[in-house]
């Protein structure tokens, strides 16, 4: 059997390019006991595999040059000699960036049985969902009278993290980077969706969309978007930073915000957080969630490139504001 | 009875200068029912005042063009129209930057007779004290396998902060701007003691200093100690954000650290705090100090401006370094 793969070619400089990857074909192995030949029909691209392209000490290891990226996906299991993962099982992996693949059952996680579409487990019940309630919860700690700013709020993140913050009663302000998706955020019920390409000055569309002021920034995007909410947030204000998309492709450090006294003068708490300290909470945010999409109270977008050799595309296409709500890799 | 005041005269734009200010002699009235006259014998001068001359909306409001400035002093009753303050009675009260004042009892707090000097109720056990002690622990909840990072380390917080925490059985790593103070702090037990203006890279030095990486960061000064800060904490690492004094005269805003994303990577907490929020714990904290005091555990050191009419060099002088330990003026 083969498998066609994504490998990280050479390490981008700035702005990912094609010419960083490359696509691979090669020969899976035989299946031993114990293992299972799995076909990935849907994965994952993400802002934070950024990261992982630079060859630098983090939380998680740097990409190897020459190997196939990973990421997260979601498929089916088509041959089989491990009897928990019979033929037909649908599985989740962090196995994405290939057609297929060969696995012992250690990193696989058997999708549970709920009238919830399969790629929504990369999506608002996965990894960016998660994150957006790791982020308002246990880090943010939400509050129905809160006033949230959200940012990058048409992402897989944002966009789920505005409908949790709705449903949790609060006030939302989301900040988008196009009209189409403002009116996307709007038909769901945010009333307070700002462009932030055609605003004005930032502080001041915040400010009047939240006279009262912000209770709890929920950071995505860093550089000005952070002065901004430092300008609105309120005394006793909150900070969950999840992400600073607008610098990850930097060559030139991008100095921060110029009014970080605030800190001080407004007693603001600032703490950054990473999805993966936070899966202990998952049977609690899943159960929600779960519920949530039955019932219509999250509507999960996704925005669905075609084809392994798309993937690529879709990866660079997050860093260009391409998607609407998660951004996804049918493979199958 | 005669008082001189120490009058704001004009807002400073940038670096406080002696124009800024002015000596005014007034007629105090006859003592009311309730009332006593305060011959204050120490006052305080404190970076945060700097804050309080700028015309803006805070936590504090602007001190008056024209109107005496006010700060922390210690004080003698000298007449008496009331009897829970006999002639004879030392007080603290918040009525500094002159040399006598009438007050109702309000506002006035009696020393307690303790064998510790008039003037450290304005110092390790009064306002900068019970900010080291708040920062360290409600904020930055010290634990005593930290290693702690202390910006302006000879300051009258920071010095204080440097001997609770030594006194918790932490690490400490302090940073000053002489040697003369890196002598001062050495001789107190402090091991690792940075000169950050001849140490060269900020971030090397810390990194050398403490191999094994930061788990708490008293600011005190921010940009460039912050940035170094973010370099060097660990994950998990706090950030008790007290003060920013590099900025306090800034005319244009100083952009703030390229280094945010660590935030992220780290998972760090930063929190901003004011001391007025905490004086609930005093009692708490005052009982250590003074133990700690009487039994040499924390060494208070001041430097000493004399009369009221050095009052303004003192307070100006906070911002060249000047100080060593608290900054105080004797007033009589």
């Amino acid at each position: 059997m083969e498998s066609i793969q994504v490998i990280l070619k050479s390490r981008p400089q700035g702005t990912p390019s094609p010419d960083n990857f490359a696509l691979a074909t090669i020969q899976l192995p035989e299946l031993q006991e114990g293992e299972v030949l799995v076909k990935n029909r849907w994965m994952s691209v993400d802002p934070y595999m950024r990261g992982r392209m630079v060859d630098r000490k983090s939380y998680i290891p740097p990409f190897a040059i020459d190997a196939p990226l990973e990421g997260g996906a979601v498929g089916e299991v088509i041959a089989s000699k491990n009897s928990d993962f019979p033929v037909g099982s649908k599985v989740s992996s962090m196995l994405g960036w290939r057609t297929h693949f060969v696995s012992g059952a250690k990193g696989l996680t058997q999708l549970p049985t709920l009238p919830i579409s399969d790629e929504h487990f990369l999506g608002a019940l996965g990894m960016p969902g998660m994150t957006a309630w790791s982020g308002l919860y246990p880090v943010g700690k939400l509050q129905e009278s809160d006033t949230v700013l959200i940012s990058a709020a048409s992402g897989a993140v944002g966009s789920v993290a505005c409908q949790i913050a709705l449903n949790a009663g609060a006030t939302v302000v989301a900040t988008v980077g196009s009209d189409d998706k403002a009116d996307n955020l709007r038909a769901k019920g945010i009333e307070h969706v700002i462009n932030y390409k055609t605003c004005g000055s930032l502080t001041k569309a915040i400010a009047a969309a939240a006279p009262q002021g912000i209770d709890l920034y929920f950071e995505n995007v860093g550089g000005e978007h952070l002065t901004a909410a430092l300008n609105t947030l309120n005394s006793f204000g909150r900070i969950a930073v999840c992400g600073m998309i607008s610098q990850y492709n930097d060559t030139v450090p991008t100095p921060g915000p110029a009014n970080l006294a605030n800190i001080i003068a407004k007693r603001l708490r600032i703490e950054g957080f990473i999805v993966s300290d936070h899966w202990g909470q998952y049977a609690e945010f899943s159960k929600h969630m779960a519920q949530w999409l039955i019932e219509g109270k999250v509507e999960a977008e996704s925005t669905v490139y075609d084809g392994i050799d798309q993937a690529t595309a879709a990866f660079i296409g997050l860093f260009e504001g391409k998607n609407t709500g998660k951004m996804l890799v049918k493979l199958a």
